[in-house]
């Protein structure tokens, strides 16, 4: 990326002071940024900066003031802060879209099809019947196995994998080391203590604008036809444990190291910790917030509820009952005390 | 997979009513099944389906009597749930199993040799001295490491990784980002607050029947000779830690995201819950039952016993605390009423 | 590896009684040992192993004096286990080196360097403007995104992968399915529900001797120029998370399954147990200690303190309360007792 300070200034709809050409290839923050860095004052506290700074220009806001002379030049904004982040989000995007092209060796499928601006890296493969869209980027040791369809715009990171069947929508990322797709966990217990698979052959499905985080898991539906769903907007973490015929609603984010237990449906917009586990067969309601390493045990499915606690229970009252376990010693001693007390009262030993 | 109804009845031992000609190329549930589907009547609330379905044939109870016309064909057997189960299972290893032969390119590295009716996927890599057995499934990127064995009818998925030296037996399902035989955690402090690895150089051994969950990761005893060893039968979920010199009897079963601890063994038939964490150097006996997230830090080689809590005790009594820690906030100011009251008692106040 | 006994003693500064020709291939316990094997004798319980054992050569302390016949070579050394622990070491570095060479395919791109003694596995990846050093061991399905650097002497296992920009210092091991510099999970909520993604721009800096076991997943830093830390001599279990920014003191370790949230740092010499759960924004000082499946939510940046429970306090403090939280039955029905017993006072009655 090489722009002159005046293009910028024109994506942003920005007026300029200083030099209008000088070139930018990277973003900084205003303490550290040098030359060909543009930068942002925002917050005032950082005013100083902007009188010192090496960064070829800087966004501000459009009632700033310079009290000093400034060497750098100036983009006037209506919001410096939120014109940065636009930037910022331009740049990602093309960094995180700037491959094109198929390296070898990589191996295609039959009757797979793959769209414009396509990135293949080396070693990746791509199974039989699969449908890529356009501008995907498949990253070096992805797996994308049979039957597989896979949206326009969306990142599959190194080393993902995808197991037959598994749909995932456009606008995604999905990071290294993601399973998707992999058989759930069921088994028929039998008379001998032995336990026989219970074949899982349902898939995946994922919608649009999700990011999975490295590491993470998503078994497969168990019945042909049915799908593990992962809703529009779904934000998930690392290492997470997804099991078999979950249903997860649109916008809910889940951090790090959560699992959640086979046939069990959350909502949309929920907000659930790290750590946490969810045990199967249950229902949660659109707003669920659950605390980092609860245990949940039972359905909410009416939704707007704050849970924690192993097993989890309303939030507000487990940090209450949490506060006095914390004291359970001066509690104990207390009752002891007053056992004693009572049991030596004249009226008590001579009411006994 | 295309039989025809009347193929399907006699590797079920069923009679048929209707078209036995009809063609059957997938399961189905009856709600939903379409032509060229089977399906299977059980639980007599879903007897009405029989008449709508379109289904090409429906496998039912012996003594099944329709109340309407019925346009599928029917399948009369023993136990209609039992014979659906079968020909699921049936199917479920046709599609497990049916890819053959080598794509390219793959590795094989020297003196190793791999048995009749194998896939080795594109990109698969097999070290030296391997044994790979008859009707094994190697995925794509799949690592097997020098001197590992893999017995009959065994499927290491995408991605798995064997370090050198690990054993595999007869049907085992080894998924996707497995790791085995990374070497333990163990180092040795120094004076300097620095650590220094010891080596570990032992490997990890799995036997017959054995299913891994995606992501698991077990990892090899330390010293040449020994084993992390994973009994016949054993059920892993996904993303579960296993230590050095770990032991997990047959028939045991461990749910997602749990951690055992190095040099720790557990008995037979063991059910072990979801994220839980398993001190080092402990010992279970058989018929071992621990809750979700517990906590334990403590042997119990006796086996027959349910454990919860962190750390942990006997489940029954964990439930019994816990019932009280949520009324902990009553409780405590039951106790101050109380304290309250003995002061104010006029006796008392006398007897100070 | 093949020696004779006298090279070995030489190694050692031993003495040699009995055959110092004989060769040695391996080394093996005591009681196990077979011809070709060295083995150690330390505690003397095991001393009569040393009369029957069928090692070629034992390793013993000076002042050892048999009270029979011996067949094996015998080695007198200043601290005979010691020596023996020398030889591990020596004979681990042996095989852990001992690949070199490119197995083909590999992927190199453009402007990457490597150095003497290394070892490129089949279908390892390395990318563009990547710098490795020497006696680096790169094992297949590697993936080493652009403008990273490996440090001398480490070892990256089957199928870690690296992303763009990761810098890692020598004599490191990255163990199979490691993600180094994944996005940190960052999304800022917009009004109609939905999340945008912050973009994570920074890289993930690891420092010398640090191990990082299977499936451990590390964030980048947000900030382009900023840097998730990890610093030299940790050692980092299997399936942990660390999140973007996170620092990790020198020397700290870190047990199976811990996660750590954003921008939180960890002093040096910590010893953290396994399942932790460690908020985001938080400071610890040195020599932290955090028992396993603690969930910590507070900073204590003095370091030198031990914590518990979740969430977390003092150690102690912590097994006091949950010595009451077992007997919270008892506790309870003491209270009910107590209650009964005052309000059935006389004098109580009396006064009301």
């Amino acid at each position: 990326m090489e722009f002159t300070v005046s293009q910028i200034a024109s994506l942003l709809g920005g007026e300029i002071k200083g030099n209008s050409n000088a070139s930018i290839n990277m973003l900084g923050k205003i303490q550290e940024a040098k030359q060909g860095q543009i930068s942002f004052l925002s917050n005032p506290k950082y005013e100083s900066f902007v009188y010192e700074t090496q960064a070829s220009a800087v966004i501000v806001n459009k009632d700033f003031v310079p009290k000093k002379e400034v060497s750098t030049a100036l983009v006037f904004v209506e919001d410096a802060y939120s014109s940065f982040t636009i930037l910022l989000e331009e740049y990602y995007k093309f960094i995180s879209f700037q491959k094109v092209g198929v390296e070898q060796p990589s191996f295609l499928g039959e009757n797979s099809s793959v769209g414009s601006e396509i990135y293949r890296g080396a070693f990746s493969y791509i199974g039989n019947n699969v449908k890529v869209g356009n501008n995907v980027k498949i990253y070096p040791h992805s797996y994308i196995g049979d039957d597989c369809t896979i949206g326009d715009n969306s990142i599959i990171q190194s080393g993902a994998r995808l197991y037959s069947g598994t749909f995932i929508g456009n606008f995604c990322v999905i990071h290294s080391g993601v399973v998707l797709g992999s058989a759930g966990f069921g088994f028929a217990p039998q008379e001998d203590g032995s336990y026989k698979t219970i074949p899982q052959m349902g898939n995946v499905v994922v919608g649009n604008n999700v990011d999975i985080g490295s590491n993470t898991v998503i078994d497969c539906a168990t019945f042909h036809g049915d799908s593990t769903k992962i809703g529009n907007g779904v934000k998930l973490d690392n290492l997470i444990q997804i099991a078999h015929n979950v249903s997860i609603g649109d916008n809910t984010v889940i951090a790090a190291q959560t699992g959640i237990s086979g046939s069990t449906s959350i909502g949309k917009n929920g907000v659930i910790g790290g750590q946490v586990g969810i045990a199967g067969h249950l229902t949660f309601g659109d707003k669920t917030s659950i605390g980092a390493q609860a245990g949940v045990g039972k359905s909410k499915p009416n939704g707007n509820i704050k849970l924690m606690g192993s097993p989890a229970f309303e939030l507000l009252a487990y940090h209450k009952s949490y506060a006095i376990f914390k004291n359970l010693p001066d509690l104990s001693s207390r009752l002891k005390q007053l056992e004693e007390k009572v049991l030596n009262l004249p009226t008590f030993q001579e009411s006994k």
